[in-house]
C-alpha cells in the first residue's frame, strides 16, 4: 500500500537511517539563480574584498503567521526568549523536538503587531504549520514553499524577492541607493531603505561575516530592484553571487544549515509524523557521509552542539524545554571548523584522473555536500569524536573547510581523522558513485574560521561561542 | 558611438583577439536542463554501460530553410557533397569562409523535398541566414535561437523538443517504445519510431560512440515524450544526463564543438560582418586559454585540421572552395586527444586548497572549458605544435582528456607540454580568477579516445581519421 504520511513511510522502510542514506532525491539544489555569474572564486572574493549581491529569493521556504496568537505560537516553538522582542526585530528561531533536539532553524521576522514571518528550510515550516493547524492558536498562515529544484523552463513565482548586500563596500552602496547614509541600526534590527525612490524593508544582517543588509518585497519587483542595485553597485565592484558559491559563505561565517530534523522517533512526535506528508523533506531528504548508526537518534543534535546555547532561555514555555533543562548540565558537544589537509585532498582529486589508484568519493567544489544533511565521522585514535556536517572550498582562505561538532574534550588545534566517503563502495543515493573510503587529516579550527569574521563581527551570535 | 554591427565593434575594439579574450559574457552554458540528475560520474557511466537520455532541446539553435532553392543554399554553404543527398538523410554541415576556414558545424536534416533543418551553434545559423536574406536564393526561413542561458524563473519555449537515446541498451529501449525492433537503418538516416502510439521522427545517430537515436517533435510534447521514454527505459537502467555531464560525451567520441568562427578578417567577409549584430555570438563570445597571437587568423582552423577532410568534395560550388583547392595540398594539422598527466593535474587541484602554493587556473570538472572557444598552447621542446580546444574529465576512462589539433609531424604517443592558464595572472574574462600558469605534460592519443568508440563505431566519420 502506498504510504500516506511519514509515519507510514517509516513503518514500511524499517530503518529510517537506511532509508535516508539511500534516498534517490539527488543533490540539495540552490534553484533558479544562475549557477555562476562570473566564477565562484571571484564571487567568494567579492564578499571579502568589495561587496556581493546574494539572491536568496528561491532556496528557502517562507511561512507567515498572523493573528492574536502569532507571537505565542512562535515562542512556543523556539528556545529563544521573546522578552524585549518587538516589531522590527528578527531572531534566529530554533525549534526543538519534545526530547530537546533541533528540528531546524531560520530567521523569524517580527514584521508587525500580530504578524511574523519565518524564512528557512522546510522542516521548521512544517513544524510551525502543524502547530498552527492544531487549533490551539488563533492564527492564520501563509506558506510559500521554496522554488522547484528543476523548473526546466517552467515559470517560477514566489511571494517575495529577497536579496542580501554584503561586504566591506556594502555600506557605501546602500548609502548611494538610499540617497544618504543608513541609520546605524543594530544587528538583526529592521529598517527601511529607499531603492529607486520607494521604501523597501530591510534587516541588518551579516551572513558572510561582513556587515550587510537583507531586503525583501513583492516578487513582481524581483528584476527591477536587482537592476537598480547592480547599477548602483557597479562603481564599488559589487559582485553577483551565483548558486554555486552562495552556500559556501557559511564556511567562513560558521552557520550549519543542515542538521537532520529530529522528528523520526519519540511517541510524542508521532502525531506530527502522521501529519507530515509521504513526499516531504523529512520522508525524501537524504543523509550523506561516512557516519553510520542504526539508531537515527545518533544523528540528532542539541541546540548546544550547534552553537545555539546562548539562545536557550527557560523564561517561557516551549516544546523541548523540559528535556533541555536536563540536557543543559551534561557535557556538550561544540561547533568547530575542520581544516582539511592538502596532501590528503590532493589524493582525493588525483584519484579522479589516475586509473592506477582506487577512486575516492568525488569532492565537488566549492560546496561538496552530497545530501540534504551530511554526517562524516571524525575520529581520534580510532574513536568517534564528532561529525563534519557542511563543507567546501574557500578561495579566500585557499582551504577546504567544513563545519561540524566535536565532543567537549576536543580543542582548537587538535589533529583528527575524517573518514571521507561511504562504506562498502557507497550507499545507493543518487549522488553517490561507487568509490573507496579515505582517511583525511583535519585540524580543529575556531568558528567562524575567517579571521575577518572572528575579529570584526562582534554583534552576532556566531562569534559568541568562538 | 554605440556600435551597431560586428564590423563597428571590431573597429572600436582595435584587436579582435584582445577583445574576445577579455569578453565578459561568462561561461558557455548548457541551459534549462538540470545540472545533474544523479551525479556526473554515473551519468557518464550511463552511456558506456546501460543507456542515456540526452536532452538536447535547449543548447542549440535551429534554422529551417524551405523553398525551391533550399538545397542549393545549403550546398553553397558547406564543403559536403550533396550527390545522393535525399530526404530522410542528414549530414554534418561544415560552412567555411571565403579563405577556406571553418565558420562552424552542425547537423543538417533533409526533412522533405525543399525543406532542410540545421541544428547547431549560432555562427552557422547566422551565416545561413545572411545568405538566405541576400536575395539570391528562393527560400523562406525560420530561426529558433538557443534557450536563454539564465532564464531565472521565466518561461522558456522552443519550437521542438529534441532527445537522444544512446548506449548499449538503447536498441532494447527503442524496440520496447516502438512495440517491435526498429528497422536497421544506416548512420545519419532518418526514420519514424512510435512513442506512446504516435509516430515520432528520428535520426540514427551515435554521439557518445554508441549506437543511438535522436528524436524530435513539437515542444508542447517536451514533458510527455520524456516521461514515456523514462518509464520504458527504467528496467534497462536508462540514465538521464544533466547539463554538467552532457558536453563531455564528446571527449570520448571526438567532436570539437567550439572552433572560433573564421569571420573576423577578410575583405570578402566584410559585408557579413556589417550584417552581424553588435551583440551576437561573434561579437560577445570569448576565447579562453594560453595561446596568444595578435593575429586572429592564427585561431582559424581548416576543415582538414578538425577532421572533416573526408567531407570536402569539389563536386559543387561552395564558399571557400577555391581556397580549399589550394589548401588541400599543404601539410595538414590533425585532430587528436590529449591525455593529461595525473601528477600535474594533482598539482593544479592541490593549489586550490594549499595556501603555500601559487594558485593555478581552477579546473572545473567534468567540463573545464571557460570560454566559448578554447585555445591552450601545446608545445614540443618549447615550440608551438598545436592547440587543446575542448577538455574535461572522463569517469569512464578515469582521465582528464582534451581534444585539439597538432601539426602534421606529431604522432600518437608523443609527449608534449600544454600550457594551462593564461598569461600575466589571467585575462579579464568573467570566468578567470587571478592565477599562475603551469606546464602540464600531455600524451597524444587517438580520436576518438574511447576504446569502445574506436572499435565499435564504424559507420561514422569520427573514426575515419583515427
Amino acid at each position: 500500500m502506498k504510504p500516506t504520511n511519514l509515519e507510514n513511510v517509516l513503518k514500511q522502510a524499517g530503518n529510517p537511517v537506511r532509508m535516508l542514506r539511500n534516498s534517490k532525491i539527488g543533490a540539495y539544489v540552490y534553484p533558479v539563480v544562475p549557477y555562476e555569474f562570473s566564477n565562484w572564486r571571484d564571487e567568494q572574493r567579492g564578499w571579502r574584498e568589495t561587496a556581493v549581491l546574494f539572491d536568496q529569493t528561491h532556496h528557502m521556504a517562507e511561512f507567515t503567521v498572523k493573528g492574536p496568537d502569532a507571537l505565542k505560537l512562535c515562542s512556543y516553538l523556539t528556545i529563544n526568549s521573546f522578552n524585549n522582542f518587538q516589531p522590527n526585530r528578527a531572531k534566529q528561531m530554533v525549534p526543538c523536538s519534545h526530547d530537546g533536539y533541533v528540528i531546524g532553524d531560520g530567521i523569524l521576522f517580527y514584521l508587525d503587531k500580530d504578524e511574523l514571518l519565518f524564512v528557512g528550510r522546510a522542516p521548521t515550516v512544517n513544524w510551525m504549520q502543524f502547530h498552527a493547524e492544531s487549533g490551539e492558536f488563533k492564527v492564520e498562515t501563509i506558506r510559500d514553499d521554496r522554488s522547484p529544484s528543476y523548473p526546466r523552463g517552467k515559470p517560477v513565482t514566489r511571494r517575495h524577492y529577497r536579496y542580501q548586500i554584503q561586504g566591506p563596500k556594502a555600506s557605501e552602496i546602500l548609502a548611494k541607493l538610499n540617497g544618504g547614509p543608513l541609520p546605524d541600526v543594530k544587528f538583526f534590527t529592521m529598517d527601511t531603505i529607499k531603492i529607486a525612490g520607494q521604501p523597501v524593508r530591510c534587516l541588518r544582517h551579516g551572513m558572510a561575516g561582513e556587515p550587510g543588509l537583507e531586503i525583501w518585497g513583492p516578487y513582481e519587483q524581483y528584476d527591477e530592484i536587482r537592476e537598480v542595485i547592480l547599477a548602483a553597485g557597479e562603481e564599488f565592484g559589487l559582485v553577483q553571487v551565483g548558486a554555486r558559491a552562495y552556500s559556501t559563505n557559511t564556511l567562513e561565517s560558521g552557520w550549519i544549515p543542515s542538521p537532520l530534523p529530529a522528528v523520526y522517533t519519540g511517541e510524542k512526535m508521532k502525531a506530527y509524523r502522521e501529519w507530515l506528508p509521504a513526499s516531504g523533506y523529512e520522508a525524501t531528504g537524504s543523509i550523506a557521509g561516512s557516519f553510520v548508526s542504526d539508531n537515527i537518534e545518533d544523528y540528532y543534535l542539541t541546540p548546544y552542539a550547534l552553537g545555539y546555547g546562548p539562545f536557550v532561555k527557560f523564561d517561557h514555555d516551549f516544546v523541548g524545554r523540559e528535556a533541555l533543562e536536563k540536557l543543559q548540565h551534561q557535557p556538550q558537544r561544540k561547533k568547530v571548523t575542520f581544516e582539511w589537509h592538502p596532501e590528503d585532498l590532493a589524493k582525493i582529486y588525483r584519484s579522479m584522473f589516475d586509473p592506477s589508484m582506487p577512486n575516492y568519493k568525488y569532492m565537488d567544489v566549492p560546496n561538496f555536500n552530497y545530501g540534504s544533511s551530511s554526517y562524516d565521522a571524525v575520529l581520534k585514535g580510532g574513536k568517534m569524536v564528532g561529525f563534519s556536517m557542511f563543507g567546501g572550498a574557500s578561495f579566500n582562505e585557499r582551504r577546504v573547510l567544513s563545519l561540524g561538532v566535536v565532543d567537549a574534550g576536543i580543542n582548537v588545534g587538535d589533529e583528527l581523522t575524517l573518514l571521507w566517503g561511504e562504506e562498502n563502495g557507497g550507499t545507493n543515493k543518487a549522488t553517490v558513485e561507487r568509490h573507496t573510503q579515505l582517511e583525511v587529516r583535519v585540524k580543529v579550527a575556531p568558528v567562524p574560521y575567517a579571521r575577518d569574521a572572528r575579529e570584526a563581527y562582534h554583534q552576532g551570535w556566531r562569534s559568541k561561542q568562538a
